[in-house]
């Protein structure tokens, strides 16, 4: 998860400082090698969260191990429940520092490791995941989706930028904020787009059409942990994930896939938010619900005869 | 308001400090006598809410003149928006100062000053309802309703001791609680205690039958809250209010009777606990939603058909 400023009651989110990029050819230094790298992820955390998603669609799970830290961090950052077997490192911070010792900003997730040179390659979610799926293309199982086909990346990369600005990050910009204004001008962007969006999935199965791109990675980790902590936890309560009844069917139509549903942690996710995020709720009691059915028939696409 | 503190994180209720009481005798000093008496409450408190609902049924507003205090308190207490003109106090704390110059608890409302002996006969809000509806017959519009007849009285109060502790007080319970095993107590208890409710208001319009009384008044302000405030800022997110069909009607049809709906005042609640608990919300930033619709038809009742 990368890092958060306040400036005069406004969320500005940290740059990711490590950009470099594994590629097919090599050509960056870094070739694409089965068990060469390394992922860091957090299961609470959105936009480790894709990358999780989309290393499973793609088949990539031994050829690129993965290692999960506790949900709880501290002002120490994240750690791992055990030293990572690995690298050695208790804290994700050492892997940071290893990589460049005058780091000072904080410590993300997600982040790729390459074993051969003992650094950070790159901690740029944004760019993590098309590379998993344009870079690695030799490694992914047979019969791989193409999450990010060429003729559909305008598309996808345009309704990226409303849905980063405004839903990945707007809620985060909601809970952040602590100046009324900064807060109603996220709170509206939010529910603006949800409402666009839930137009857009009365007419398709997915965000671009018959297929799961990356477009819908990239929504999705925001709409698992909308109802169960982005609602009550930062103040995004206009309506429910389950008031909008595309959007809410949609969600659960991902969720019913497995590289969707069993990389999704509700109690990571409640943990997470609830006990480390203090300056929003002080106590660190983990509420209880809500109570919600994932797993409920979604109606949606041929599997369920809609 | 009652005044609250959290032992070994577990919230528990201030004594109310001044319990006299007005008689329709006189006999215990304070004779019920119209235009005597001054009730000081908050719209955003469910303990002065009560009185405001029962002064509306009973058309003793010209009898008992009210004085409503800044929804937004700081470490000095209520305060008046503007000076009393008829105390001439511009904080509550000055009328229990008045009272009793040792009065070290916290300043609560609803509270009731008599006019001709200068100081507070009561600020037990349990009693305040019941005895403006037992002591000030003489004064009640004509045709005003009994809200504690003596037949029902047993069970209304059997039904408020479940009621006050596991749902008026309850959500306090739950959201003030700085220990998980005590917010998870209170949290059971809660839903517990709804679906009983729920259950209890399938086969009758009101909580003893066919009449509005006492046991209404207690529940309806935690219920007037509920979806506002203690779903989200008090963790009470099992389920909320209007997942509950026969509670949530039952809500609504309140609602839509003045004395009620016309003291519900959804601004000066959500101001104050998000601004004034900064324990539990310490941007002070009021969220925006939920959208709910309190003037949705209700179905109950033979007005509607039902």
């Amino acid at each position: 998860m990368t890092a958060q400023e306040v400036e005069r009651g406004r969320f500005v989110r940290q740059q990711n400082r490590f950009t470099d990029r594994i590629t097919a050819d090599g050509s960056s230094g870094y070739p694409a090698e089965a068990g060469r790298y390394r992922l860091f992820v957090s299961y609470a955390c959105p936009w480790a969260h894709r990358s999780l998603i989309v290393r499973r669609l793609l088949g990539l799970e031994d050829a690129l191990p993965v290692a999960v830290v506790d949900p709880i961090r501290d002002e120490r950052g994240w750690r791992f429940p055990d030293r990572d077997p690995v690298t050695g490192a208790v804290f994700l911070s050492e892997l940071y520092l290893a990589s460049d010792p005058s780091f000072e900003g904080r410590y993300t997730v997600p982040c790729i490791w390459d074993t051969v040179t003992g650094r950070l390659v790159t901690n740029d979610f944004p760019t993590i995941t098309t590379m998993l799926e344009t870079e690695f293309t030799a490694l992914h199982r047979d019969g791989a989706p193409d999450l990010y086909p060429e003729a559909l990346r305008p598309e996808i990369d345009e309704l990226d930028d409303l849905v980063y600005h405004t839903v990945n990050n707007g809620v985060y910009k909601a809970g952040f904020a602590t100046a009324q204004d900064a807060y109603e001008e996220a709170f509206d962007a939010l529910f603006a787009t949800f409402d666009r969006l839930e137009e857009r999935l009365a007419g398709r199965r997915y965000l671009l059409g018959d297929r799961i791109t990356e477009a819908d990675v990239r929504l999705y980790p925001t709409l698992a942990r909308f109802d169960a902590v982005y609602y009550s936890h930062f103040k995004c309560n206009l309506r429910r994930l389950v008031d909008y009844p595309n959007l809410w069917a949609y969600a659960r139509d991902l969720y019913s896939v497995p590289a969707f549903g069993e990389t999704t942690n509700f109690d990571h996710i409640k943990r997470h938010y609830y006990v480390t995020q203090r300056n929003i709720n002080p106590s660190g009691v983990v509420p209880k619900g809500p109570l919600i059915d994932w797993t409920a028939p979604h109606g949606r696409g041929a599997d369920s005869g809609a």
